[in-house]
């Protein structure tokens, strides 16, 4: 039997976010089709409410909670975009939640979490100390604990967003996602191939962080220790479970450069007039700078979030 | 009666255009929604073919012209959205077009017209030198001149896109266009009142090229003598038709600050995730920014384009 989740649990999952959640639309582009030779659907998750395909796994786990169990509050330790989902899907419900955010992080972020409802729990910048003040918080609490990514109901749920882009595009050679943790690219390799099976299923990744890439071409999962690259929601490493449904499903790991990640982002926001984040430019630069043979195929490309901090880019235009 | 083209001519003008332009989509977004303390309804013509609601009058007059005269060709002498637009719509009706710019237009721009299939004809930086060589071209070949504004057939499509904000939307309180010839917001206005009478329509402008405030307000028809804003697409003057049709329609001009334009910018960048171009951005500003009160109201935002140069955005970034 294959690992992770079900086609049925992600059309379950489906049915509890619908309520909660945009249904982003696909984008086509005209000179993006050009450029890379190929048709091209662009699932626009930059345009998800919160700005990433992350609510709808923390909408999944947070309204399949019972109600006393949901009454305590939930938790998790990302400062990034799943955060922010956490503490949005949260207030849908009316309970607390509590996000453990290292000392440095973006203020804009902070920020963010905090606007949704969120309570910003600061620590040391490293993972012992994150894991020490979410297990504080539940053991005072009671709150539970939603993981980015290593749990069957994140998987199911972000996989709803390649099953709402087959329904839109139709048949698709090809789909492409970035791949962190693991989550969002195991969910969409199960719902495309479970939809269409024989599709091709690539993972994008930052060469900064290849640990994906290292794990399936050694068969052995491998961590990213010292991730560098600037798409900020790229630097988690896989799980034992999304290693698992990864080898079984995933054709390959396309490595995305520093250089390559920028000019992506931008070309998606000249000819797209979509404001991408870094980590969602990665299946981008895979598919328009040539990193990947796509010609005459009809192509599937999940632009995961918008989330960028845009100081630097206002500061000096 | 009542100054410029009707309701019959803008919907005319709709089914013309219609098989060659993207019918647009009305964003919303809650969190603009607070900020505004309104419901707020943005037309995304950043998302139009060309990248702005100029493609709309362009297709309409180079698809009404009978096929001998199409054949010869048509001419522009704007360098920026209009450019682009005559380029691409031409092209599509399989024509020459030749586009006049001026020395020292941004490099990218050319590129664009040149892109879209339009021949660009370089002269000195001054309207004179623009309006002779434009003329020197419709001598030697006998092109038609599309103009940016001036010409009922243009005001008309332009009108389309408040045609299918109103549909989408529904009913409206009021509805915000740029102003710069007043294409734009003649259109927009004729075509919101003959829908929905008593709808209340107002322009924005940069204060730094303000003629369509100093000349509803004098009564008066003005000229920018020497524009100065960021807003690029803001910087023609009122013609004797337009203000006419603005005399008559027209509740007010809000004028809207460079820091003002920039700021709303960046708002709408960060929260809708959607470029839009520094001329977009002042009815953004009018509605965020309190310079117009609107508590309450359900309010129409025409974002008129998003090609905006994103190299000294990327370049310190």
């Amino acid at each position: 039997m294959p690992s992770g989740p079900t086609l049925a649990a992600i059309r379950e999952a489906h049915a509890r976010i619908a309520p909660h959640i945009h249904r982003t639309p696909v984008f086509r582009s005209a000179s993006l089709d050009r450029l890379a030779g190929a048709e091209l659907f662009f699932k626009c998750e930059n345009l998800q409410r919160t700005g990433s395909f992350k609510m709808r796994g923390a909408t999944n786990v947070i309204f399949s909670l019972s109600e006393p169990v949901a009454g305590r509050g939930v938790v998790t330790h990302s400062s990034g975009n799943h955060g922010a989902a956490v503490a949005y899907a949260a207030r849908r419900r009316g309970i607390p939640a509590w996000v453990v955010v290292p000392r440095g992080a973006p203020e804009v972020k902070q920020r963010a979490i905090a606007d949704f409802g969120g309570e910003v729990i600061t620590c040391e910048p490293n993972l012992a100390a994150r894991e020490a003040a979410a297990r504080e918080i539940m053991e005072r609490t009671g709150a539970t604990l939603v993981h980015p990514y290593d749990d069957d109901r994140i998987i199911a749920a972000q996989g709803t967003a390649a099953l709402e882009l087959l329904e839109d595009a139709g048949s698709l050679d090809l789909v492409l996602a970035p791949v962190s943790g693991g989550g969002l690219l195991s969910g969409t390799a199960i719902a495309a191939q479970s939809l269409q099976p024989g599709i091709r299923v690539v993972g994008c990744e930052p060469a900064g962080a290849d640990d994906a890439w290292r794990s399936l071409h050694s068969g052995q999962l491998q961590k990213s220790e010292k991730p560098e690259t600037i798409a900020d929601g790229l630097r988690a490493s896989l799980s034992e479970r999304t290693f698992a449904i990864l080898r079984e499903r995933v054709e390959d790991v396309v490595l995305i450069g520093e250089r390559e990640i920028l000019d992506a982002m931008r070309l998606i926001w000249e000819r797209m007039k979509l404001v991408i984040e870094p980590s969602s430019a990665v299946t981008a630069a895979a598919v328009l700078l040539g990193k990947i043979d796509v010609s005459g195929k009809r192509v599937g490309i999940l632009l995961s979030g918008g989330n960028v901090d845009l100081g630097p880019f206002f500061h000096s235009a």
